[in-house]
């Protein structure tokens, strides 16, 4: 009879094109998959808990196969580490009850997003933050990121194109909604790096990003935080126009 | 009349053939070269404060090049980092006098080196780190690490092949000579990483990761740190056998 297996994955973004399967087949979802074959035979499905786009990392993404297997959970995470390329690593395994869905199962996400400000980027840091050279107020990205604390409808901070990579209710009454909370934003610098971590129920596609990118423009000038009230308050009618790269961008935790 | 540059260089060595110029022409000090030719059009020769292998990285590393141009020290740390491959950066150029040469002057080096202990090898620290499996005993690590500090030997701790990348004297007295002094063996925990960083006047070629390879053997209870005291008293008879992994290895400051 299948079993429900959680995996528990962290990838670094930067080698493969995304989370969600497609052409030419270097997508997480696609080596997980693949590693699933080679070890059960079988070939199956792997549901995220959401998508994450090309060049995004994880620390803790999460993610549910159904499979016919004798192996013991811990036996999985050997054996897929044993074939995933080193850039993809399963953490944990753990076979989880039928009613136990990776996307609307989730109740939270954290998202951490890092920028590396002044004239140079490290070598180390080269796909992995984004460099910002322009001079910036750290009181002001702070102030910028709190503003979306709350529930609000988040349609002016998503991309048109795409779907919710956050957590839906089974019902779908989600899925249709542009409406998230953020629970929290926090600003933090940290041995050269800022750090901007969001929790939320769910996130919109690009939406932290798009939040990020309209923090940053506060914080070198170009934007005030009047503006991001306006644009939340809104409902859509107007939209965050600058997306931050890709590459700052880390999935934290899923907490179900 | 040409001028001396010192440049202070930080790189990520994964992509990188080591330091040192060879065909093809992929190695840190040929992509210096190069780019030093395509912003002052003469063909220069770079000197480094000593080699890192392929693989090692640097964090400060210290080089120095003979050139006549009329560009400000700053002028050259921007017009480099335009050409320069985004995983080797110049965090600094100064014009210095002709005195100064970064292998000769060299008085003190500080390399970390990087372990990762546990089950599993975050994929960010893929090629940052070595990732060591087997049940470490912290406080043995700590003691073996520390037997290296003061005057030694160090033929025992050093590769046959290759040379010495540490600095010598202009009179030579040093190049040939197997004798060095470690200053600090700093052995720390740190976010799930263990980092051991030696500091010292000069590094015979591959000492650090024979260092470090011993260490880790006493740590996992395949060495008796009286073992390595033994080969430190025994002026090269007896010798190292475990080279750790290049991966885990940084050049951090070069000290004048």
């Amino acid at each position: 009879m299948a079993r429900r297996l959680k995996l528990t994955v962290a990838y670094d973004g930067t080698p493969f094109d995304g989370w969600q399967s497609q052409r030419p087949r270097n997508t997480i979802q696609d080596h997980l998959e693949r590693a699933l074959y080679r070890v059960g035979g079988d070939r199956v499905r792997v549901h995220g808990s959401g998508r994450t786009d090309a060049g995004v990392h994880a620390l803790a993404q999460c993610a549910h196969v159904d499979l016919e297997s004798r192996l013991t959970a811990p036996q999985w995470t050997k054996a897929l580490n044993a074939l995933l390329p080193p850039t993809i690593r399963a953490f944990r395994c753990a076979y989880v009850s039928k009613t136990f869905h990776a996307r609307y199962s989730a109740k939270r996400k954290v998202y951490r997003y890092r920028i590396w400000p002044g004239p140079v980027l490290p070598p180390m840091e080269y796909r992995r933050a984004w460099h910002v050279t322009a001079a910036l107020d750290f009181d002001l990205l702070r102030k910028a990121a709190s503003q979306f604390v709350g529930t609000h409808d988040f349609a002016g901070f998503a991309a048109k194109q795409g779907k919710s990579s956050g957590p839906r209710q089974s019902s779908g009454s989600k899925e249709n909604s542009t409406v998230r909370t953020i629970y929290s934003a926090r600003v933090r610098k940290k041995t050269g790096a800022i750090t901007i971590e969001f929790e939320g129920n769910g996130f919109l596609y690009k939406m932290v990003r798009l939040m990020v990118g309209a923090s940053i423009e506060c914080a070198t000038g170009k934007l005030s935080v009047k503006e991001i009230t306006e644009w939340l308050a809104s409902g859509g009618r107007e939209s965050a126009r600058f997306t931050a790269p890709a590459d700052g961008l880390f999935l934290v935790r899923v907490r179900y």
